[in-house]
């Protein structure tokens, strides 16, 4: 029950297809503490984020990172390296809108891409083609798509942290027996 | 943006109203691997835990936790310590049971506390009475229920670590990045 799995596409379509719901379910509609603070202490690179910031950061990945390196392995394999990705763009991006429109634009931007991953077909003879991240050096393609879902749950993991964190003083002594506020956050 | 914040029953509310639907757009028709699989290593008194055994945890936590600890304080107040929690009970109650009998049981167990918690119309000047923890010693009514919405977090927290453990190889390189993967647990 225990052993790490090999990579399945159905299997990580299933967890790609269910995150945009999750994280409505989670969000919407929620009162502002949970929604616009983060987790204070600063990084080399930024500020902590909040929730509002997350789903940000999940529609930047929709728009440039999962469905277009890809592409790049399918057309270009290692030839030609993936384009950096933009770990702040959020907070431009995300300026004057509602928690209620990027949780619609994620959703959208979601279904679209996984339609157009299906509409790939690919094969499992596909999933050892390999391309070259910028720095991590040479990746498969399965190793892409598995990375495209745990990404979606190293967020899930985020936002609970982060909103957690806002009761750390409310729940008194019981932050002892409370995993997510001990979490020092590892990246994200 | 990033102090902690008092307490507020409407906030807290928001939160538990929202669990039952998150953790079931999260996991309802999910493929077994990401449902019945643990985090493998065990420690002093149990096995980690799976999707399912999380779920099964919440529902005795409904059944025997949050809201007859409640009752205690505002009947008994710090004369009669809580019972114990049995962080255990789920591995006999759920035996038998599919996943969707568990999210629906406890979809409607929340909603049946939640009712009965807004029935008591609880007053701010209720929030300080106190009650006595069997390990923790004195606690009030509002670090209870703050506790019982951080606790959702934290299996919430639970759940995205157990899931994505078992994409910890099949990430590949891309395990660095992905803070998920790091976390300890922390207890949950």
């Amino acid at each position: 029950m225990a052993t790490s799995t090999e990579f399945s596409l159905p299997e990580a379509i299933a967890v790609l297809t269910r995150t945009p719901a999750t994280v409505n379910a989670l969000l919407r509609g929620l009162p502002d503490i949970w929604v616009l603070r983060n987790e204070g202490r600063g990084n080399e690179t930024s500020d902590t984020w909040s929730a509002f910031d997350i789903v940000g950061h999940l529609i930047v990945g929709e728009r440039t990172d999962w469905m277009p390196r890809l592409r790049i392995i399918l057309e270009n394999g290692e030839a030609r390296p993936f384009d950096p990705f933009d770990r702040l763009a959020q907070f431009k991006e995300t300026q004057g809108k509602s928690l209620e429109q990027l949780l619609d634009e994620f959703a959208r931007l979601r279904k679209e891409n996984l339609a157009a991953l299906r509409a790939l077909n690919l094969e499992p003879e596909d999933f050892t083609r390999s391309g070259m991240h910028p720095t991590l050096g040479v990746v498969t393609l399965s190793e892409l798509l598995a990375t495209w879902a745990v990404h979606d749950l190293t967020h899930l993991h985020q936002l609970s942290r982060v909103m957690a964190h806002q009761y750390r003083a409310a729940v008194g002594p019981w932050r002892a027996y409370l995993g997510v506020l001990q979490c020092q956050g590892h990246s994200a």
